[in-house]
């Protein structure tokens, strides 16, 4: 009844193309549902598939755009949780990469990144040992909100005898975690300074909040007032004899204003490889760069009862809901008017063609982290062919 | 690069506690958050968390009362996705299971429940090979809406020499899939007569949108019309010589409607189990039995930023927020505001005690389903202690 030990094995589904990973727990890794190789036809899905060619498109663009600036690129591991990715990120000049959980770092570690930030404070101790173990064979940074965790931090660090890079992280207007921008930061980073197994390596000023007002003008201001908040705050940390070499931040939807912000020294998107349709409702301004939409689902059409509906096989358990339904992509005049567990209701406009049953429906998430997490792989396609299959290795890792 | 082939190795952590599971593909199952004997503190978060003893409560009650009825239960195991709760339900005597997708009914196959019912129409030709392998060793049902695929499963089921049981899902007002009651179930349901290695089992009647109305008589009026197309349709197919012994449906919100309707012989319902915060709006009739809320969410404040604001560790990957964001369980004073990826922002009432760094939050998913599906293990507590910790083994069954 109660899972332990896990001795795992793999076996063979009874068709050629299908591997079932079972543990001894009784856990069963999903089928892959595609091999390489393979044509469209066979995908099976729901299935999350990424355009190769766009993916690549986006990782190149924002690679060229942020080393032609000077500052560092330390994407956001927490949108992707693929190690393939996170390699394909390094190997374009990125710095090392954001995890948001001890858990994600773990698979990141393991997966040899050499550089970990955690954007995130973390504060139960059996979290911070594993952290500050992470920091044994990594560079692993952490967030600091609280003096109170400060201690702790410093004797896991200590007790397993490395270094945990510390930031302290500042409200600049998301109002989630972060003391405010000022003496209390200061305050923050002195503790920090004086505490055995930790280095104070700068400020974590993340605007989440900014990266989806919709207005390119709003988006700017926003990031205006986070960089000025972030910018004193340094000047007052450097005044007290502390270097402060790092403020790091920045989203997909705001990454160029902390570029030009002058304050900022690293820029952490991670939607950009993918982007979404919440993403895709920003406006841009002239001058801001675009990124096209490289993941999707792929979803079968499994009913058609009516003339006006249609049917898909991809509901909650297939797309994350929080910014809206998906898109359909190419849509023909269909609309994806109401998700169930795993059902997808489309509205057909009748002066169109009906859709067909068995068709295959290019669905654009609404939102593509939390997509990306109900997912054990990531398909990769360049044209009309598979040519990776990727686990999301970090999927599922709240902890 | 590529996942292929998924031997599959076991680790230990560094912690006695923890048990990763990694595979050769780079896969991680993630660590198991507790152990069995362990005390509440020792749980890690965010965590899966069931109450057995409420648990066992609701399982009893449906059971019981289903009992008294008459009518089959056939609970839906796509709410719990998990074989150890199948069998307790089948322990208490249920008739079988219901799911939703092959991949989710091979795993309660391989884990030796004899009769799943899959409440979905299954036009993929991998699939339906998948499911007619599957009737070798189990009883198997599927739902058919098309005519088109009728000739599919009944070659499938020939070739692999058993035999698929076959419904007639038929539209009762939910407007999701289902032919329309009356002479097109007819038509399909001689479709299915006629065809070798298919046998006809009944209607499938299940009225979804009905579930969450919130007044009773709302519940009560919509399975009224329900049963009546239901029994109406059963007429006609019995008419013209076809046994129809089987109207299945119903769910958590309705079934003692579907109950009392004279038309049902079956019962569905599956959120029974755990509830969750948007069963929780639905009001009662004062005969009508109520579950209690026996699965949570247990996140841990990371972050108390402010007097007015806390800030816990389980957010969009930690719960599905398509009904809504959850409920904070023993609330004092406590709101979940707002969700993000991995954080959840609390409004704290400055009138009651503000919450603790490291605190427990207990939290009551708005939707239970799609919340389970988040986890690879469910941690069953019996008062203050760890009785049992369960895998999720259909999880992320999405084909």
């Amino acid at each position: 009844m109660a899972a332990r030990g896990g001795r795992a094995v793999a076996a063979r589904d009874n068709g050629p193309q299908r591997t079932v990973v079972a543990t001894g727990d009784g856990l069963t890794m999903q089928r892959i549902p595609a091999r390489i190789g393979d044509l469209l036809a066979a995908v099976e899905t729901p299935a999350l598939v990424l355009d190769l060619d766009v993916f690549e498109h986006n990782l190149d663009l924002m690679a060229n755009v942020v080393r032609g600036s000077g500052l560092a690129l330390r994407p956001h591991a927490k949108a992707h949780k693929s190690p393939d990715i996170a390699k394909a990120q390094l190997a374009r000049g990125a710095v090392g990469i954001c995890c948001q959980k001890v858990d994600e770092a773990a698979v990141f570690v393991a997966a040899g990144i050499a550089d970990v930030l955690v954007t995130n404070e973390i504060v139960a101790p059996a979290k911070i040992a594993r952290l500050a173990r992470l920091a044994q064979t990594a560079t692993v940074g952490v967030l600091v909100d609280d003096v109170r965790v400060v201690a702790d931090l410093s004797a896991a660090a200590v007790q397993a005898g490395g270094t945990l890079h510390a930031y302290v992280e500042i409200d600049v207007g998301s109002h989630r975690c972060g003391v405010a921008p000022g003496e209390p930061a200061l305050a923050l980073a002195r503790a920090i300074v004086g505490s055995r197994g930790l280095r104070f390596r700068g400020l974590h000023a993340y605007h989440g909040a900014a990266q989806h007002l919709r207005a390119p003008q709003e988006r700017r201001a926003a990031i205006g007032e986070a960089s000025r908040l972030a910018g004193r705050t340094r000047v007052l940390i450097e005044a007290a004899g502390i270097p402060c070499p790092v403020i790091t931040g920045a989203g997909t939807g705001t990454w160029q204003c902390e570029r030009d912000s002058h304050v900022y020294t690293e820029l952490q998107p991670g939607s950009y490889v993918f982007m979404d349709a919440d993403y895709g409702r920003n406006a841009l301004a002239p001058d801001e760069h675009a990124f096209e939409q490289s993941l999707y689902v792929l979803a079968t059409v499994m009913s058609t009862p009516t003339l006006e509906r249609a049917v898909v096989d991809a509901g909650l358990k297939a797309l994350a809901f929080d910014s809206g339904p998906p898109l359909v992509h190419v849509a023909r005049g269909l609309t994806y008017v109401k998700g169930s567990d795993e059902h997808g209701v489309l509205d057909v406009d009748p002066a169109q063609a009906q859709p067909q049953l068995g068709e295959r429906v290019w669905l654009i998430p609404g939102h593509c982290d939390p997509t990306v997490n109900l997912y054990d792989w990531i398909v990769g396609m360049r044209g009309e062919r598979v040519e990776c299959v990727w686990p999301v290795a970090a999927r599922g890792a709240v902890g």
